[in-house]
């Protein structure tokens, strides 16, 4: 399979490409370094991105920002940041990657234990992620050509633990083997509309 | 208590409102009538009505839209009437809320069946839906002065069953009845983050 991995530079990105790599034709996507570069805030740069690269088989989406802060602190335009890019880059990504992905391929976006165990500091980044999961329902019963649309939401993996766990009190890491396997359920099973959901 | 309802002249709205009225003083804003008016798209119309009502205890919005139409037809401009509107609404409610209400006050938001169990068509309404519920879960771990906020999340009512049941197939219609218990649930009890949902 030729697989495209958005953000398959990034703390769990690397661990996805490289697992990928060993059966499959991997490229790296990024905001800044990879095969290419993508902004996934801007549809046009998607739709660069994917008319690229011909013959792809699935799409891997670990990529997308959110502003983290004190429900108090975050403005209406920070909400936006996370709507404009994890959420609608995303969506954006399903709506362009229909048109450029072969018959039977797979897009696989990414979440993240808020939507369903927030914090606190994430009223935006839950709401988004939240979005998504409902988003990814519904698609699957509309996408056509064969494609399948799926989301892996994943607990605070291992090698992002130290740097992230006084946010999650309490949660237990995923480790990186359980992360990744996420991804391959998604691209190398037959799943539509799942929601991925790996929390210890 | 003295309740605001956005939308209470709407198909579940009026029912909502005429049921608080029994026991309680009730206020009406709507996009074009009610005793209020307010545009929830803008935070400023937002803004000038809850200065206008002073010692209010409660707020329920059943108000807010977003675009149907089939995924492969909705524009990423479709996407932002509902995030504009039902999503950023209600948060933008929320947001602005908290600085007006009483102390022990509560609000109370709308969404829906699809965040759950999508139809065709939906992509947008379902992924606004989605959000609000994370949203709200993580809404309550911040909100100050005791304010409680809770969504409601009906199936398909009664009232409008008829109208909306060809893009339902096989949905049970949610009786007026236990449609206004969801929002007396919200508003008269203790519950805070709570996703209220009546699926039949």
């Amino acid at each position: 399979m030729k697989i495209l991995i958005i953000g398959g530079n990034g703390t769990i990105g690397k661990k996805v490409s490289s697992h990928f790599s060993e059966n499959h034709e991997v490229l790296i996507a990024g905001r800044s370094a990879g095969d290419y570069i993508v902004d996934l805030t801007d549809i046009e740069s998607i739709r660069k991105l994917l008319a690229a690269i011909p013959s792809l088989d699935s799409i891997i989406c670990i990529a997308g920002e959110a502003k983290w802060d004190d429900f108090k602190d975050l403005s209406e335009e920070d909400y936006y940041i996370g709507i404009k890019s994890k959420l609608m880059g995303q969506v954006n990504l399903v709506r362009v990657g229909q048109d450029y992905l072969k018959s039977k391929g797979s897009i696989t976006l990414s979440t993240g234990i808020l939507a369903d165990d927030p914090v606190v500091k994430t009223t935006s980044a839950a709401m988004v992620n939240g979005a998504l999961h409902s988003f990814v329902k519904a698609v699957a019963l509309e996408i056509e050509n064969e494609l399948r649309v799926n989301v892996v939401s994943l607990g605070v993996v291992e090698d992002a633990y130290k740097k992230y766990k006084h946010f999650f009190p309490g949660h237990n890491p995923i480790s990186m083997k359980k992360a990744v396997n996420a991804y391959v359920r998604s691209v190398e099973g037959k799943g539509n509309g799942e929601i991925i959901r790996i929390y210890e």
